[in-house]
């Protein structure tokens, strides 16, 4: 029991009545029969707006990329401890490597030559390329150039490893539903073979092969799938649709979210919606100067500053913020973003959980 | 930090290096940076299958409602404390008041013409009730009976008060997914009026007088909602129901889930599916002697005893059961349920949310 | 070719060059190579609005029963001609079968004894009963019994015949979208066995005991169905939901289209929509002295008066109707109708097949 | 009436009685009251499969392109009979400008410094451009460029426009739902300016640079749409996609339908669905040597060669076909295509049509 019935009784539920041996009596009835009352726990369980345990946090990179090299010189990567990921563990979640309470965000680090062996898993995932390149990642037995600027969505229950096939090391991060489905119990694990199965490098997947070509759809894959087949969406193509949103409101078209905001969300090609079915991933782009509109969401999100300079305030929390940098932004806190010198923000959110059961919600605030 | 490095490389994580002042360094920068590696947590996150820390567990009927009785003389109902609730509390989840991760389940109590003042709340309830009536549940202003047998849903978000228009005390039992809304941090709550809005006792609810006509949808509520319109599926409905499945069976019709085994699902008369977005609600019964596949699926389910004698097997638990008696059966628990002489349950679980994130697996064991 | 390049160059296009030669020559060419120019047609091809060549009209009950009694005197009903339906001809449409481009509406006749083979159709269809009972409608084996005010759905391509178990002949009205098939090229038809299989009168159906309680759904049948699988909507839940919204109305709940407008439409329980994919079915019932809006709709729309006496205005034509009386309503053709002492109505149309194609729409006329 | 009573009693119907005096009466009863038996058109109506009044047939480039280039220089293009497009007309529909019972298939040409006039249909409407360039076509405001094997869906209610803007004229093809509308009295046309409202001639328009990019979706469109919102789906990707499908499949990786059958449908990227709610449109590239499978669909189908050489059977006639030639394969007609040299083929097919109501089968002939 976390909570006694005197001390509730005294503060929490208003109009209690008065302790006496009868509801003492009562209250050890409860914990006898493992029973909580409604009453003392409602402030906490039912508040006016949500109140998330997590708390607004920065990560930067300048601190995190040190940290994984040292693991990569001193922890080897291999079967059992499967990959060299290092995850962020916010401060209000008690230890645990959660970024959020739904969200698993890691840096991910792999030296020249090195595999991590291939498993598959419930959780759904993806790697986003800060910097660097090198490592393809086999998916299903295709293997995925990672490069800057590169986002590459791994559905669940997919197989697949990495591999460094050059001789530099590299680093990325992973993000996954990992708390989420920890928190449901819903995770399966699965050991794959102890190497990379595939272990060509080629410039372009299969599956951009298949997929990649906007708008089309190879007539061998008709069926809609829950988790999208493209496993990489390429920094040329990111790059050159924020270029082309913010061209388009300088000719007067409707197609950035605000002045000088533009912004892309990575799709599932065969449903049109998020690439997978607990996260959802988009790219902003903040001409210089530019200020977003604060908002506050249901659901968590975690940002990395991919490019430039800009300032950053989730709730009471501000930080300036620059490339590599990471940020969480814990369920129904205010977010705004400012750009100095031009802002690229990478970010990704559990949303798509609450649009598919009726309890998203979103605020702007009036300026 | 939950772990300490030295603990972590000697157990968990095969293939660790021995620890060393440079090992320890790093591992110290992990935590002085709020990181967490993977490698010492993944035993824990990413189970083979869910592994759940809920544990199977059943409360008596003949001991929840003595205590409900109890607080009737002795706690009052009324704003702030809001509903004279008393909380399964599962003996794996610390003394919190979660039946199982996700669900929530209480015996709620009111005594002759007692009120429960009407709020709102983004989740999503039912009544059920296992004996008595003399209650209605004012719904958006649509006083709606409640008696022996009817399942009563309650959208998130709908205005509701509780009103007992009679002489005698009367129980039942609340479902919510207030443990799912909790973890993932999406709870809203507004209080309304003190007392209920409307104290009228009719037999029929405006809800039903739309929407309880077989197949029959008014032209003035065509779109689809999230969550059914029907406030009340009255027993003698869901009793017929279960009777014309055992008699088809016996006509050689396929209407039952296995010999002797009929069941419905409360489902939302606007889409087909599910009553609310994230639970699913049923009602089994098992003709005399009959026992049911063991299942597993993922997800937690709570079952109430409507009627009769049996036995149940959830894991590695196994208890009889009677009128009344509420178990709750983990994720990817097989659970197996043997009726005596004729066995009647209700049963909720969060299926919804795993069926529409692509999370859902079930497996029956081969007898 | 159905028009000559002379006659349409002087009249529909403008702006055409003057007859001469080589024009002469030009239009001789389209002829020889089977190609016509949009100019000359566009003017009938692509109206303002929909302009159907189908015309209002109203077929009298008084006029239709004794026909069809003297067919089932003269001619037999068995294979080859499958039914003793007789059809509603649009005089728009050049003495085809059909009651408007994409329905098709017939009474039916069946002497005592007597039964219409089992065969199968793509055409989705049901009956409608305005008076008499005694036949038995098999599908699929399961037996339906026809009771005045029932409404009896039929998938396309399910098994069916019907079977007169009493010493009465008794006539119905069939509903189908042959025409829509038959325009489209859709149609596929297999023949079963001479005679019902299964001669059994059951008050209830087997699809009335698994599919006929509210809100309830067998865990045998999960999926959506394109069709209904509840094979019987009965008057006396009909007549009670039209019943109940007059009250609700009276009391102040929103439940009826329009002052004394009380109407419901027959859903497919499985899904919340139309109870067949190219059909929507509803009944509406107007209190006395009560005027519908006038309202135009894209597609066409089929109405028996089930009861009582009223007036109806389509387009330019106004008629006095009474039971049993048929009238059709073109696309786009304004639809208001008027009860004296009361009136009850069964109306279906091919709205779903626009819905489907994001070519509905609708307009109501401002008084 | 197209059928008399004696000759259908003689011939159609089985088992009819023979003629009377009696019966004759009956038949002009029917007559008189516009009721049509079923008894005597069943066989017709409701065929064992589809059997189409529409005939397969060839037109052939060669013998198109000089009749459009002949009205190009004799008729004018402008108000009224708004653009110079001439369809092909299927011998077996009479003389009306219907490629099928459901498809309109038309070349169209516009001289240098032409305007077609701004105007918007509720038909659904694409381009496909065999040969040439020079030609944009402006859609709300937006102009769009046409080359050779670009493909430009137009949504139905979209306003649009078409411009020369060089020195040479240029040809293309239409494709519609005309017939379908026409058919079922879905369509409304309204007029827009006289000229084009946007004569800009930019390479990419504005759709392109919004949608353009793979698997990016803007911020600012987030909902689906029925259409797709991308104006021109380019040559250049369709032949990539082409070549990728082929080298996949020669690296063991399923890509495409048979061996050398390389295939893409376009698709609306805010669903993945068809570009249209009544039209499928694809890309087929056969390998040298190819011959597809036998394939009988439900609907039909419009094919142009855009390159290559090869032979086609549709039912019982077959052709050789090269660049620009167009055919049409009725409904349920067995289709096969043998490539020679290479073979690129464009085609659309009413087949959403059919998915959406449930009414689609496909059959493939075993070898």
């Amino acid at each position: 029991m976390t909570s006694s019935p005197v001390k509730i009784a005294a503060s929490e539920a208003p109009d209690q009545p008065d302790s006496s041996p009868e509801l003492e009596a009562l209250y050890r009835g409860f914990e006898a029969e493992l029973l909580v009352p409604l009453w003392t726990e409602i402030g906490d369980l039912m508040p006016a707006h949500p109140r998330s345990k997590a708390l607004p946090h920065l990560w930067r990179w300048a601190d995190l990329l040190p940290l994984a090299a040292e693991s990569g010189r001193l922890v080897p990567v291999g079967r059992g401890g499967e990959r060299r990921a290092i995850a962020l563990a916010n401060p209000g979640l008690g230890g645990r490597p959660f970024a959020t309470p739904t969200l698993w965000a890691a840096i991910q680090y792999l030296n020249p030559g090195e595999d991590a062996p291939v498993h598959r898993h419930t959780q759904n995932a993806f790697r986003f390329v800060v910097e660097g390149e090198g490592v393809w990642t086999v998916v299903n037995g295709d293997p995925v150039a990672m490069r800057r600027g590169d986002f590459l969505p791994q559905a669940g229950w997919a197989w697949h490893g990495h591999q460094n096939a050059t001789s530099e090391p590299m680093a990325w991060i992973d993000g996954l539903d990992i708390p989420f489905q920890y928190a449901v119990d819903a995770s399966f694990f699965e050991f794959g073979p102890d190497a990379v199965d595939n272990t060509e490098t080629p410039a372009r997947s299969r599956s951009e092969r298949l997929w990649g070509h906007p708008g089309l759809r190879p007539l061998t894959h008709l069926q809609p799938t829950p988790a999208t087949p493209l496993l990489a969406y390429r920094w040329e193509h990111t790059d050159r649709a924020l270029d082309d949103q913010l061209a388009l409101e300088k000719e007067g078209v409707t197609a950035t979210l605000g002045p000088g905001h533009a912004a892309v969300r990575f799709t599932n090609p065969t449903t049109g919606g998020d690439v997978m079915p607990t996260l959802r991933t988009e790219f902003h782009r903040l001409a210089p100067g530019t200020e977003t509109a604060t908002v506050s969401e249901v659901g968590s999100t975690v940002v990395q500053v991919f490019d430039g300079m800009g300032s950053v305030t989730v709730g009471e929390h501000s930080w300036s913020v620059e490339r590599g940098d990471l940020f969480v932004v814990p369920s129904w806190q205010p977010l705004t973003v400012r750009s100095e010198g031009g802002l690229d923000l990478f970010r990704f959110s559990d949303t798509p959980v609450f649009e598919a059961l009726n309890l998203n919600r979103r605020q702007e605030a009036t300026r």
